[in-house]
């Protein structure tokens, strides 16, 4: 997580975009490219959950039996694409993403409770379906648990935190288009250029 | 390109999918994930323009000078992301990318120069813009050239083929969602399996 919180320059424009696109509940579907286990890319469409407190980092939720909790855990780094329809906007950002499970330390939890607290109820009831991708169970009463606790994470609940290196904002609506690359030194500093679409 | 061509049995889905989102020219969008010469992930946005005649294989277009290019000669695996919004629908498609630029033998120049010649006025122009990612060129004129000659593709102009060995098709909408793996065996053909979402 970030240290020597100022807020990135990139922000601005994905808080725009955010307000802009505010009745369109896709809008804060992005794609998360990370690299499996065998070198090779995996992508999947994932929820923007907000940015952490007082930090830069994109905060996305996960199931521990998913693929890409094993794909983190020896590769951390993720890029997100990020587009949005209605005022043709891209987002790409680079960071090494961080991902907290139940058996990580305590000052960690503090994060991980106050986002299950944050998910719908629909949202909690998923992390006691049947393993993800394993052969499919046929008996519906396995995606019927009884509702979990709210306010207590369930086991498999996972936190994930995207701490963005560098982000390449396209706006395609530009005369002709406008790209700008932003880049975060070891200081948490961020540098700024104006690039060629 | 694949051989002994038979219609993959996920290409059913796209269809209606496309169809249902015929008027909805972003629902051609999706994200393209490779890994880049440092072995991170990388991951943009890419239009969908059809699959190649008698294969299975998607096709886009980039320019030489992006460097997607760069990372495909090192690393041609990639997977897509595509998510349709109005029907719920995800496709994680993977497979690797053949690359076919200027110098590339002359059966391959066929596909390149018909995608070329689909591609609009617009299309076309951005490959005599300025290179990609360099510093702006403060200059419009310089992302004002002559239209290129429609019929022949310019230097830069790449053809992008995405030739399919995995397929994960999600359907958000199902009760409570359907997950379909497929995948291709050495001899062309397609496995199926229903998975748990």
């Amino acid at each position: 997580m970030s240290t020597n919180y100022t807020v990135a320059p990139w922000r601005s424009a994905i808080a725009h975009a955010l307000h802009h696109h505010r009745n369109l509940a896709h809008a804060r579907f992005l794609q998360l490219a990370t690299v499996g286990i065998n070198g090779r890319p995996t992508n999947r469409t994932v929820v923007f959950r907000g940015f952490l407190t007082d930090t830069n980092d994109l905060k996305f939720v996960t199931d521990r039996r998913s693929e890409k909790v094993v794909h983190i855990l020896q590769n951390p780094w993720a890029e997100i694409c990020w587009y949005f329809p209605q005022t043709r906007e891209q987002f790409r950002i680079a960071g090494d993403l961080l991902c907290i499970a139940e058996d990580d330390p305590d000052h960690l939890q503090l994060h991980r409770t106050a986002a299950w607290r944050e998910l719908s109820d629909a949202a909690q009831l998923q992390f006691l379906w049947p393993s993800p991708a394993k052969p499919r169970i046929k008996d519906k009463e396995a995606f019927s648990p009884a509702q979990p606790d709210p306010n207590c994470p369930q086991p498999d609940f996972c936190l994930l935190i995207l701490n963005p290196e560098q982000v390449d904002y396209l706006e395609l609506r530009g005369e002709p288009q406008n790209r700008t690359m932003y880049w975060r030194d070891e200081n948490h500093n961020w540098s700024v250029e104006e690039v060629n679409p």
